[in-house]
């Protein structure tokens, strides 16, 4: 038997499907409900063998869930894990793959109806690629997926939890919700927009001098709009912080380029090669 | 017959060895010759067979050329194509592939001795990595090579030099010199500052929270400091200006963040993802 009868994915894009394929192929669940608005959307995740059931009705999809994972953006996860929470049986663990968690956790933690718990995760995996054809059951193999427990969180909610993702194939590390935020800023958030801001900038008639330095710099710049609009609203404190940082450290390195300052510059360039080079890959 | 009899490259990293190849592979020269200061750079181009013969004679290299191009860190270029201008055949043709073009033009734009002529490139082509090894025959296929004559370039060795790089793939392009380091400011100095300064904010007990996005707008700064420092001051008053512009959207990033302007934040993921898609890639 399966470490799960029955695990309900509310929003199956490139997220919602990889885990819903990893689940499967390595026979963590005899059954995953996908769950979106959409036929289109559950007729791909179909297709890519994520889900053994669909359906567009959430009360309906998670009635006999024993996890419930909401894999939306992440301005619409509150309102979904309320409404799965008033359907699923009682006392059911859901769980969501947000890129934030302090304002999710805050909204939702204990303080669900019918003995429902959430618990916030986070693996760090995606692409800037969205939607279930670019779903991977191997999306989770070897990365960090983060859990943001609180004071409220019981100890067999964390372990569960910890076991599915650890079943995925991730590396699961505790964090608060808020330390969640202020590192994911930095190492996510922040490097979007920072992307954005770079490619905005380029004039189109020089679009064709662009390299492979260019295109590495800038690709995560081409994600979803909404999405990213939303992550970094829910993020804004600690994305303003960083904004504020690199415009100091840029305003830093233009002066040292215009008083002809080698060492300034020397330094920049030792101190970013030396981070790149610790992170690989 | 080959297009060129002898071919001589003066360093023999990831350009210069790629140059070579190319040129042995398309049968476009009969002999490349390899020209660095150790011979452990030599032998590793032999091995990738993108040379004929090496010397670390720089006179006795380009003593029978009949185009030598100069693929050094920028700031050794000018020195080299003089010394070079000296010991190669009278009238002699000479190039760089250097990733500014003011500096190094200004300094040898009709000022060589024995009736040779200076005129500049730079193939858009590279990558973080250095040294003959990474080099690859296939490295100009497809890529832009810009071309920079000035008012005393000659149509025939403009001719010439363009023959030579849409024979090893490139699509070749002319520019001045000054508008040439302003584009490639923005599309690869400036760029490469930006990624070291992200890079270096990170503080190293957020590296395990690296994703695939951190990883590709940083994946620059893993590229050669002494190298990127001599780009950096020899286009600084360019870069310099892309420093303060950024620095200026980021202010005004960092005030809609803390206002929660969710418009502003939408405007720059637009603008972002607009020109990223129009790139491709």
């Amino acid at each position: 038997m399966a470490r799960w009868k029955t695990v309900s994915i509310v929003g199956v894009g490139l997220i919602g499907a990889s885990i819903g394929q990893a689940l499967l192929r390595r026979r963590l669940a005899d059954d995953v409900i996908g769950i979106a608005r959409r036929q289109t959307t559950l007729r791909a995740a179909r297709r890519v063998n994520a889900v053994t059931h669909t359906t567009i009705d959430l009360a309906r999809g998670v009635a006999e869930a024993d996890l419930v994972v909401v894999c939306t953006p992440v301005a619409t996860i509150p309102e979904l894990v309320r409404r799965a929470a008033e359907h699923c049986p009682e006392g059911t663990l859901i769980t969501d793959a947000g890129s934030t968690k302090a304002a999710i956790v805050a909204a939702l933690d204990n303080n669900l109806p019918r003995g429902c718990r959430f618990l916030g995760s986070h693996p760090l995996a995606g692409s800037e690629k969205t939607g279930p054809s670019y779903s991977d059951a191997e999306l989770f193999e070897g990365r960090v997926t983060i859990i943001t427990p609180t004071r409220n969180t019981r100890a067999e909610d964390f372990d569960a939890l910890e076991e599915f993702w650890t079943g995925l194939g991730s590396v699961v590390v505790r964090m608060s919700p808020e330390e969640h935020d202020e590192a994911i800023g930095m190492t996510s958030h922040f490097p979007h927009l920072v992307a954005s801001l770079l490619a905005g900038m380029l004039p189109e008639q020089w679009f064709r001098f662009t390299g492979t330095g260019f295109l590495d710099t800038t690709r995560i710049a081409a994600g979803d709009i909404e999405l990213w609009k939303q992550i970094l609203m829910q993020n804004r404190l600690n994305v303003m912080k960083n904004c504020q940082a690199l415009a100091q450290e840029l305003l830093r390195a233009a002066q040292a380029l215009r008083d002809g300052n080698e060492k300034v510059v020397e330094e920049i360039l030792t101190r970013g090669k030396k981070n790149r080079d610790a992170l690989g890959g």
